[in-house]
């Protein structure tokens, strides 16, 4: 039941990157759990991984891959058994799983980057399953797979998430696609998300790493869930290069700032996604925070008014409980906050004027705005010019089952 | 359905301290909500409040009263109202409040500390109704009524907290009796909280004001239910000084140390009880990390993982899903954290050796010791010999369902 996201639709090809899907048993028999892209020679590909301590064995073999030079030509992503917390025989799967993958599309291991998703800290021959799978696989490689790819990399997940944008880059057409699957266990730095961008666009070495980053800070890195980081979380960008073009190489590069924003305009749409399907999520909650110093207290502000769970339930109750909302922005850490200056807004509906109840606010509004299914909120904090937004959803009684069911 | 919390029990009345409640429909009729605890001349008082920036007016007005150095002779107490949030008209209830009582009691306004709980930003009309409550209460003061006290000042709780201690001092029988309120919206430095303790000891000046402080950082400050700080928690100490003794005025008396250890006890057993009681809690989890290199990393960790929605759904659901535990660890910021000299215990079953799953660990060992109502979490860094310990309760559907329903 996610907010207001519809299934992926009208999903793009991006000349150079195939995709195909199947069922290799990993945790449960008759899903398809595990995806192979393979992408053409040329293809340069940057990564941003999570920086939980207790990154996964495919987190740290992919990194190790992406930082060897050697060109990427395939990723491998399962879902059903994250190999986190699997010490060193996971690394020796994640390893055993690139190999399996390279001998099959004749590269070397180290062209292949492993990803996995789904429980921590179980045992998996990865490898051996893989290998199974692998004829399959390469004979349904194809460029328009990204929709049932998309499905594929759930896991508690109600709805596949992808979208594509296409712009004019001098003439030539250029397409970005991309796919993204997480909703629980999702904060900033990073969410229990794997998310896959590929563009035919010649993107090269430090502004493909750029891009990457930039969109990352305006989308992914603005999302929460639940406050909890993965252990396995990663975000790539494919750039194919395959449209007749000179290489984008610096950000300099006249280029580059429209390329990077249709790219951001992408993670955005998955960014968003997550949330819209976040576990158990009813609401979708963009939290602005503006009249700040600076962008850190801003998010600072948005992010323990996204983290309160008193306020998610009260998102979740369709309550106009802004007596919460006060008490969060005022724990926020924001130690001289002037609080007779703080204004806030539920929708068009403005609840706190210079730091109490609006003398106009009727609970009859707010419980008008709290109805819909989604509820903007605005915070002025009155002490400077900087803002941030993010975005959340609300704790639901499906969150907390959600939770409690997932490993039973 | 506090897990395993009895109702209040032997409570012994402190010499100079009289209680008394009354119905004042102050939100509810049919209702006890209003308390009033009087205070014997020759009485000291300390408080700590909440520091959250949008200190409700009752905390405002009981601070300038603390600090004013006229004598604090009573304390009136409401539910069902906070009065916070609710700007000049707010502060001018809390002092009208005073002043009512103060005329009653017949001393200044100064004297009388106000505190509120209840809902936030709803305005009110305190003086008022307990002008009209007063006369009741006046006659039912008595130092026997902590137990129906203790019941008063109750929002969310399910059930009453207070106890008593008593230690010998140079041959004096000296008694600590405290109560306290709060279940929701409660983390560390203050939570949604008040409680009230009293001594006979002749506790005063510095060391009174200290050994409140040295009892809190041991007690209300190391326990969270939701992470959320309210605007109005408020924590007092009062010394009436009672028994025949010389004063207590500095730490370096002999009978500092163990007085305020028997203090310290009392504030652990009512901040144990708030998390026993937290809303929907089932399970009450101490959490304790050794190991660290100080004691800011040690509660760093703890609190990462006392917030983390996923692992207090994982305890609401008796499963050992310690990959839960460990992405928590991994993320809590501790940079140079080494993952494979981490160990994890849940009560006597070990479950993560250097890192990763102990070998020796069984499914059903975890699943037996998640069954349990209290289920100590043990966490070694391995890198320091710092420790802390800290108190949380699990994730309900109860919880959603509360908050959900908290004001309807």
């Amino acid at each position: 039941m996610a907010v207001g996201l519809l299934p992926p639709h009208d999903l793009l090809p991006v000349a150079g990157v195939r995709l195909a899907v199947t069922e290799a048993g990993i945790r449960y028999a008759g899903r398809r759990d595990l995806t192979l892209i393979a992408a053409d020679e040329g293809t340069q590909v940057a990564g941003v991984f999570t920086r939980n301590r207790f990154s996964a064995a495919p987190v740290v073999v992919a990194q190790r891959h992406l930082s060897s030079g050697t060109p990427i030509r395939a990723l491998v992503i399962n879902t059903g058994n994250a190999n986190a917390g699997t010490g060193a025989a996971g690394l020796q799967a994640a390893e055993d799983a690139c190999r399996v993958v390279a001998v099959a599309l004749d590269c070397p291991p180290e062209s292949v980057l492993p990803f996995s998703t789904g429980v921590i800290g179980e045992p998996v021959d990865l490898a051996g399953k893989i290998s199974a799978a692998l004829p399959a696989l390469k004979i349904h490689l194809d460029e328009n797979h990204w929709e049932i790819a998309a499905a594929a990399i759930m896991t508690t997940d109600t709805i596949p998430k992808a979208c594509s944008r296409q712009i004019d880059l001098d003439g030539q057409k250029v397409t970005v696609t991309g796919m993204a699957k997480g909703s629980g266990m999702i904060r900033p730095d990073m969410a229990t998300m794997l998310a896959y961008m590929a563009t035919d666009a010649p993107l090269q070495g430090e502004a493909l790493q750029q891009c990457l980053q930039d969109a990352m800070a305006q989308s992914f890195n603005r999302i929460t869930v639940d406050g909890d980081t993965s252990t396995n979380d990663a975000c790539i960008l494919i750039a194919t290069g395959k449209i007749a073009a000179e290489p984008i190489s610096r950000v300099e590069d006249s280029r580059y700032a429209p390329l990077c924003s249709v790219i951001t305009e992408v993670a955005q749409f998955l960014a968003q996604a997550i949330v819209r399907d976040g576990e158990g999520a009813s609401k979708f909650i963009p939290i602005q925070i503006a009249g700040g110093r600076n962008e850190e207290e801003c998010l600072q502000v948005a992010y323990r008014m996204a983290h309160s769970p008193l306020i998610k339930t009260a998102f979740f109750a369709s309550d106009p409980n802004w007596g919460r909302l006060l008490a969060a922005i005022g724990s926020a850490g924001v130690d001289d906050l002037e609080v007779d200056k703080v204004q806030v807004s539920l929708g068009e509906t403005r609840i706190v004027r210079d730091g109490a109840r609006d003398p106009d606010y009727t609970e009859a509004a707010g419980q008008a705005v709290m109805a819909e299914a989604e509820i903007p909120v605005r915070v002025d904090l009155g002490r400077g010019l900087a803002s941030a937004t993010i975005w959340t959803c609300d704790l639901s009684y499906d969150y907390v089952r959600i939770n409690a069911d997932y490993r039973s």
